[in-house]
């Protein structure tokens, strides 16, 4: 593991750092926020996945996670949204391809040597941070967009290795959006029944969440309708889930959105993982 | 005055306008936070002037001022660093020219018909910004860097202006740094005599601030020998300035820095406007 560059921040360190990655298969970036806590003992470590375009930084340097990290004592992990570099497969859209990962492990070609990014998030990266920074074996998730989809996802498929669970604009139901369809049919083929594992909508509707689950909503988001919260919302209510869906006037679905309600979910990941 | 953007932030609004400038001859970008009191009645303004390099976007998303505006009651103003355009004068290096105007009203030539950016921010844009929103005529005045530079000399300057000041890693004393010598030669001529106006140490010499100040200072800065800390410090012990000066450990020149201290600068500016 290679570091990038390391700033005092909020009493602790935001750092970036590289690594080989074998799940992956090319070199990968990532961030790290250590709170002033860790100094004294290990703290649990909150995931924040990121959306469509994005790699480790945007969240890093406008989501103001740190401030209420710092507060709690969270350690904040930031992976970039997809594998990278020149021998990666690429697509000329902004939402396939490098930047747009999905949060899956790819089957077919060309993506399946190095879109493998639910395995890098699950095992290879959390193998990696608790190896290397002073952190718990204790983990929440959380993130915004193609990385509220991710969160959810991956959260409900292992429940054994996240304990808190929340989501900012969530791709919900990505087997019934354009946001969605065409990913999961270019990384794992035509044949619907291995996309349903990655459509939060239907694990709700299938296991749900072990806890109870936060999810915001901008209510002038101008992506709505691939998005669809209207499905999780229901799926949950149906379901019966523990949790609170707040849809969130006037805000739409930029980092000044997700910068608004950072300290909720900060708090919420601390109040179950401390 | 035309809309670029708004969005929802902290329950209020975070803007990004443009305007024809007279004072700069061209037309300027500019941002500003209204805070949710905004729709009770008018707050006052915190101006936030930016560092070399910057535009109004850069402490507008990395910041983090708008959570504590918004807990404060405080409008943020973040004014552009300079004139913009192509018929406007540039140079190669990143410190001179578009990017750096450095709050002085030019009076060389190829800089003189734009780069007027102290009239810009003391009176322009104030007009501009008393006439568009609702805010009280009542000011407090920070920056980063260059724009910490400009906040301290404009403040010291203009004490009827402005009722709070405070600074993050200034360039305290241009007249003596690489960072200051050239763009007040560029801009003003060699007469050193035209420069004092436009250094805070040398201002707070002769005048001082009304009222107290806050600078805080990373003790890791990268830019020590360029921003010469000290000379500030040692200045307004010398004039027995009310005031704090935190020497801030392990702190670079980054973002991470100034967000790490956004909300101690809010609230200090909000206890001396409200």
């Amino acid at each position: 593991m290679q570091t990038i560059s390391e700033n005092r921040s909020f009493g602790g360190v935001q750092g970036v750092y590289s690594h080989a990655s074998e799940a992956c298969g090319c070199e990968m970036t990532f961030a790290v926020y250590m709170p002033p806590q860790a100094r004294q003992m290990p703290v649990p470590v909150l995931w924040y996945l990121s959306g469509l375009t994005c790699t480790h930084e945007n969240a890093m340097t406008k989501a103001g996670l740190q401030e209420h990290a710092a507060l709690h004592g969270l350690a904040v992990v930031f992976p970039d949204t997809s594998p990278r570099g020149e021998g990666v497969a690429n697509d000329e859209a902004y939402d396939l391809g490098q930047g747009a990962g999905f949060y899956v492990n790819a089957t077919r070609t060309p993506w399946r040597p190095h879109y493998r990014m639910y395995d890098y998030v699950v095992s290879e990266l959390r193998a990696l941070v608790l190896d290397a920074f002073d952190v718990e074996d204790r983990h929440g998730i959380t993130g915004h967009s193609m990385g509220g989809h991710g969160a959810l996802t991956i959260a409900m498929q292992n429940p054994d290795l996240y304990d808190s669970l929340s989501a900012f604009a969530p791709i919900a139901n990505p087997t019934q959006s354009d946001w969605g369809r065409k990913q999961l049919s270019a990384y794992l083929g035509d044949d619907e029944a291995a996309w349903g594992i990655h459509d939060s909508v239907l694990l709700m509707g299938e296991k749900g969440w072990k806890g109870d689950v936060l999810v915001d909503q901008g209510a002038s988001d101008q992506f709505l309708d691939l998005l669809k919260p209207e499905t999780l919302s229901e799926a949950m209510a149906r379901r019966r889930q523990p949790g609170v869906f707040r849809m969130q006037e006037g805000y739409d679905h930029s980092y000044f959105f997700v910068n608004s309600f950072a300290g909720d979910h900060v708090a919420w990941h601390a109040e179950r993982l401390i």
